[in-house]
């Protein structure tokens, strides 16, 4: 492993995995070499935790038991759930084969993210992004968070499945997607389209989530075919970046045939 | 302040307040009387602290000016942004009350908690429960978190707007829901119907949702009139309570007239 967690590293991350959805659907997905995993002595026996401990012995991967609280000090998560692995890093998908339609396959389904700081919420992001069927994630290489242990966590493991690709640029990256043929849709709290009022049917697409608090930014937004907003019934009325993700996702899969 | 912060009380609590968007909806909102308000020493001027201020100053609210480490002491939310308050309780909501319709509003939509224990996500929920317009809150008195520092930060204010009851039994309380003429939709992985194929229109509605992980407890789902699940795309396919709840809420609000 020659970048440590913490590191600087500015590839997609995930070194470190945490968790018992996490560190499971690691070794299920078998999409990258595991160098070890940790189990807390004496965790009560679940099925989960078995089925970590069967996977990690088909695929050769050693196991490590050590005291509680030696993994809870490695682990950078809140609450580990007794188990972490140490991995090669997460792949980066090639951001115009995330763009490109592919014969005999559902059309692109793009989500990007314009700058998500926050752990929990990319992680809820990338785990929503799998159950719509998202069939790519765009994220930018600067001022914005990867994947952390945090970040696999809240996935549930979702990110062993969900392509990702890392963009110099977004707004150059949505400019390719007009290219490529992609809707792009922006969501923000002051768009003028409602997003359920959104036509929406099989075409390719990418959503395009902005940052907490600030929304998508300037140059992002000019790449955008529209901006939608969510139509709110309360007095505060605002919802969370993850929160309108996953209304924005599923909107959109419910219009896509299953593949 | 009888109960102190952290207290076993099984009210709602809420006594403790932090982070700037959650400050400024007590104060706004005007709902219970706050003692004081902490403000950090030494941070950036931005438009929500001052309006924190002036709502204080308003409203004859003591502003403490304190060490950012004597804030971060009293808080116990993860980043308490440089604010937090004091107050009394948030106020009970009476759950007849909240299951009773009233002639010239919008008929009863409530969201009920089947034991949420984690904080972010109760206060995702809620906050996304506001955004759609959702009447009042139903939560078990035990078993289930209530309105901890945390889960007001995560609310963003939310709390102060979304009337909440706590009840002793959900079963007991789904069941007067059914008799005063609301339809129980539980929403639960396993369930038997898509989520976008309920008919739903402006009925009084009462949506369910499980804990996390465990789902809808046995006698809660037999209270239920329809059980529906959120279909996926995805090979995990699953997302956490905040997500499934918002895109329920959401699509019971989509089909209410706008109040």
């Amino acid at each position: 492993m020659s970048r440590g967690r913490g590191g600087p590293s500015r590839g997609l991350g995930g070194e470190q995995v945490e968790g018992r959805r996490a560190v499971r659907e690691l070794l299920a997905a078998g999409r990258r070499p595991v160098r070890d995993v940790w189990l807390a002595e004496g965790s009560d026996p679940s099925p989960i935790l078995a089925e970590v401990e069967d996977l990690a012995r088909a695929a050769r991967v050693p196991l490590r038991r050590v005291a509680r609280g030696r993994l809870a000090a490695e682990a950078s998560s809140e609450a580990p759930q007794g188990v972490l692995a140490h991995a090669e890093p997460l792949p980066e998908a090639d951001v115009d084969e995330l763009l490109r339609p592919r014969p005999g396959t559902a059309p692109p389904f793009v989500l990007a993210l314009d700058g998500v700081t926050d752990p929990q919420n990319l992680g809820a992001l990338v785990r929503s992004a799998e159950a719509a069927g998202v069939t790519g994630v765009l994220l930018p290489r600067h001022r914005a968070v990867h994947v952390t242990p945090t970040v696999a966590k809240a996935a549930a493991g979702a990110v062993e499945h969900v392509p990702m690709a890392i963009v110099a640029g977004l707004p150059a990256a949505l400019a390719a997607a007009g290219r490529a043929g992609l809707w792009v849709v922006g969501l923000d709290a002051g768009g003028p389209t409602s997003l359920f009022d959104l036509t929406l049917a099989t075409e390719p697409v990418v959503v395009v989530l902005g940052a907490e608090g600030s929304g998508l930014g300037r140059l992002v937004r000019e790449r955008c075919d529209v901006v939608a907003r969510i139509p709110s019934a309360g007095r505060l009325g605002s919802l969370n970046v993850a929160g309108a993700g996953v209304l924005a996702l599923f909107e959109v899969a419910r219009h896509r045939p299953a593949d």
